[in-house]
């Protein structure tokens, strides 16, 4: 019996812990098939048998399914920074917070980021949120730099390059031949972009 | 006499070759005190004694006397990509891509790119195309990087780190108190992403 059918026979499915990860998934299918914007809230929600209401009492829009937990990778990034020795200089400092986001992206979670990618490069209008979300990602990074006393302009540059090695990581990890973890290739990107400032040729 | 009378008495200002640096001057005093959302294209046209018309021969709508030119930034950049030695590195392109794109700023510029960035700084839409254009430029530079041998992720990681130096120079050579040449602090915000990298504490 699906879980599907037994969601709809026990009329439990509100309360079940799974709900979110379940119109999440269902959510990415229909994405995936219609198109972000051909979906509604309560294409997803019938989907899993459920009410549009408890889609809503789990995401704000269609948008957050692909958007929420942004935040939790955000404090990851100034947890990390935190978390730097207390001499540590401004690249030890994004090295520690590239290390704590990486914790993010497990093996068992690079199927969705390859799906959700498909969706957001097929729709300009996220590929813009998702553009904005890294600008303010690059804020908050570099505001908390400045808060361990790195001076204004290397701050700014050391949060931005540290967004940058993130993005570059994330694009690789989601390749279709890819097999290295994502700690792997983001501290070879890393070591990329150090190379890059030596000069290498 | 001042310059509107004498446009309204030969109604030759079409031909005129400041026109549309005239149009530039009156739209920004306008976006200034009116806001860039509270004026209209037929306001900045009347500023200067001219028609709406006219403005749209010049510009394809108000936005765009706030953007126009960046193809030739980019451009620029492009070139100065091109224009370093066959045997050059990856910094050692960007440096020169950056020396390029420092032209445009010149002394005489720095004012109306102060009063810009006031306009922009008030309008989030008008900050979303900012960001827009500046990952536009960033990915333009990657692909004329990897045209010339830099390899994917070095070109993507050198190109954003380019528009992150430059995005950095421009912030501070608009700062108020700012006296350095926009080639002068770029140089400076250069070594210092040499020295980010470099680990100096």
């Amino acid at each position: 019996m699906s879980v599907t059918v037994i969601t709809r026979l026990t009329g439990m499915a509100r309360w079940e812990p799974g709900t979110r990860e379940r119109l999440q998934a269902a959510a990415m299918d229909l994405y995936l098939s219609r198109g972000f914007e051909g979906t509604t809230a309560a294409d997803i929600a019938q989907a899993v048998g459920l009410t549009e209401r408890t889609f809503f009492r789990h995401f704000a829009d269609k948008r957050e399914v692909l958007f929420g937990g942004q935040e939790l990778l955000v404090q990851a990034f100034l947890d990390g920074v935190a978390a730097a020795g207390p001499h540590a200089s401004p690249l030890e400092m994004i090295e520690s917070a590239l290390s704590a986001a990486a914790t993010f992206f497990t093996a068992e979670r690079r199927d969705h980021s390859r799906r959700r990618q498909v969706v957001i490069s097929a729709n300009p209008a996220l590929q813009e949120r998702e553009l904005l979300k890294s600008a303010a990602l690059a804020a908050s990074l570099a505001s908390a730099l400045r808060s361990r006393g790195v001076p204004g302009s290397t701050a700014t540059l050391a949060a931005e390059s540290a967004v940058t090695v993130f993005g570059v990581t994330f694009s690789t990890w989601i390749a279709a031949d890819e097999q290295r973890s994502f700690p792997a290739i983001q501290r070879e990107v890393l070591r990329e972009l150090v190379a890059l400032a030596d000069g290498a040729r």
